[in-house]
């Protein structure tokens, strides 16, 4: 028997009507002959509503308290879901992240799952039952009440499919499936039927925010497939799964670019061991997030060392790497706030030379001057102007043939 | 070191602010030397905007399910009352009904409480923490989420001082105690000091809705002395406690009222054994709750049975018993629903004789016809018209001297 992990997110609950609809799907599912698993985010708005209230009433929340009361939103509508299933003659329960339970770490707000207790909701599946679980949120082994953080519901769907051993997970969003790059940039990017998970972590991690990062990496290391797909269109939506046979002939899954960035060089630092945590621990001691980070031996016994940070924490980086040219002798600080980071991400690359060619020479015919590069096993990040964005996402959308239908090889 | 337990329900804690000024409430006391648990309701509106909820997704939602639902309330009011404390600087930890953990039985919606796990509460008080519970709600041993119906919030903070063996359970509510009567009827209307529990019980039952009956019933059981206080107003309350050595100079401690009560007689019924049951068996089963029930046996070998149900039942139960009149050849069936019970309550009554003499003679002297009289140990109920119920109350006020300060001996 096919066992399925649904999730649907906030939006997908948002109003009665529209867990309703919700109800009647998995309905579907369940008369389709499907034993199936549903995690639910809280309504949309809700979290936030629970939220202020919190903040009304505390300048700093307690971290264990604020995930007894963020928590009630989930289990708000689990209530909801499963008297719209009952009442559609589908029978169905609801858990709580205790009652699964689903054992997560005590760090509240960002708890991480140990293990999920599975043979009761097995039981319910064997006795033809639909198990909604509510996202987001687990319990400690002090029986403390845990949230995974914002989003933290496709990691439950992932998580609950992998302790299943489910077919399939299937994520509802408002979006349709994965796109080759965002189509609000290139009106002909393209719907992906498949995709890889490592090219999912690289798009994902890149700005295509369409599925939480952690629930990929959840999803390729239990090897769960899991599919991407609208809640308010049918379709197939974008199914992620391992690496198959014909990706040889792919080799540019789609382009990713995060907008947000700004990049700092520390230029002619001596170059000797230890430069680098010289420079970068101040940084990250300051609870700021590194991104690319590049660094090149120069001629003269010194060393240009270049990384981008997001655009918030630009101001604090920039006097703090002054801090540090001061204290090692560099001979310049230059910053810029005014850039992105365009990727092209495809597991193809590995096996197919010129790829960075195609991609270098592609951005040079259109005058986009490269600040900045960057490569790994399946991907090419260049830091271009910020101005060039969409000339360049498009230029290169079209330069590896994302718009024609399936990938093609170059 | 005292223990105490306080309940908070859902006007004290209806805003951001009015928790806020719990959160004193409860600080002032711990910071006096007291062990505190705090049992809170939902916060005013809550229960009835999720109850509404689910009435919007379904017709019969369904038991378990709802209270899944409706348990959120009290749980947003926990965290956010427990972030309060840890804002003043009073340790505080929250605890839902399963946390505790409650043990009720299955009966969603109106589940009975079976045992209390303390051992995490005592620990928590012994290090000087202020244990902040869910009201209302519990968990079954198959860890369903289960609730104790509406006001439960006074049963729970019942139950735990009985299970904690409190010195006190305080119930904070928007009255400022128990009072002789209501005193919307007569404004010389007398709080309270003190109150046995049997008194609180009659007088509970009889319409004085400051306490749930259950509550009470519980708190007698377990001989936890009870006070009920104002949120708003400073105060002693009224304290509910075990008859105390003065008792014998107090004949009545109130007079209680039910507006909603209609009559109905069965007249020149054949007196034989069995006709009660042949008489009230069709009213139960068509589940209407029957009030007094009074009997007298005719000269002529028949008998007149007279009792009183919810103004509401008073058509029903009046067809069902023209039914049963047709059955038993019985003379008459008659009905009235403009009538009102007063009722004398009070432990002294059991020794002190002539109260109830004192009671026809005053209604007499106003011209108050009596129309049924009901009696047991520790009260005297009249049915009367309704529209003498206000002269009837205020005129036994005063014959009882319940406006003089002190209960006085008739």
């Amino acid at each position: 028997m096919t066992l399925i992990v649904q999730k649907y997110g906030g939006t997908s609950v948002g109003t009665i009507e529209k867990i309703g609809k919700v109800a009647d799907k998995v309905c579907a599912h369940v008369k389709n002959g499907e034993q199936v698993v549903v995690a639910v985010s809280a309504m949309s708005g809700e979290t936030n509503r629970l939220i202020a209230l919190a903040e009304e009433m505390s300048e700093q929340p307690h971290p264990r308290e604020l995930d007894v009361l963020v928590s009630t939103g989930e289990q708000v509508t689990i209530a909801l879901l499963t008297m719209a299933l009952h009442d559609r003659g589908c029978d169905a329960k609801s858990y709580t992240g205790s009652q699964i339970r689903m054992l997560t770490d005590s760090a509240h707000g960002k708890a991480r799952i140990r293990e999920i207790q599975c043979d009761a909701i097995h039981k319910d599946l064997e006795h033809g039952r639909v198990v909604v679980v509510a996202g987001f949120q687990g319990v400690d082994e002090h029986g403390n009440i845990t949230t995974l953080g914002r989003g933290g519901s496709d990691t439950t769907a992932v998580a609950m499919a992998a302790a299943l051993k489910a077919d399939e997970c299937q994520i509802y969003t408002d979006v349709d499936g994965v796109y080759t790059t965002d189509p609000r940039i290139e009106p002909k990017a393209r719907k992906l039927d498949k995709i890889t998970f490592e090219e999912m972590l690289e798009m994902a991690s890149l700005g295509s925010k369409v599925l939480q990062i952690r629930s990929v990496e959840f999803a390729g290391k239990y090897n769960v497939p899991l599919r991407v797909l609208s809640s308010f269109q049918e379709g197939e939506g974008t199914l992620i799964s391992l690496e198959d046979e014909n990706v040889e002939q792919a080799t540019i899954a789609g382009i990713a670019f995060a907008k947000d960035e700004a990049q700092l060089t520390i230029a002619g630092v001596p170059d000797r061991p230890g430069v680098a945590s010289l420079i970068l621990g101040p940084i990250t001691e300051a609870n700021i997030e590194i991104d690319m980070i590049v660094q090149n031996i120069g001629a003269d016994g010194s060393t240009d060392f270049t990384f981008t940070v997001h655009r918030n924490d630009f101001p604090k980086a920039l006097s703090l790497l002054e801090h540090t040219s001061a204290e090692l002798g560099a001979k310049q600080v230059i910053g810029d706030d005014q850039i992105v980071k365009v990727s092209l991400v495809g597991v193809g690359m590995r096996s197919h030379a010129g790829i960075a060619n195609t991609m270098f020479q592609t951005l040079a015919r259109e005058g986009i001057n490269i600040r900045m590069i960057s490569t790994s096993e399946i991907k090419i990040s260049v830091v271009i102007d910020q101005k060039y964005l969409e000339l360049a996402v498009r230029s290169l959308h079209e330069a590896f043939g994302l718009d024609v239908d399936g990938k093609i090889q170059k």
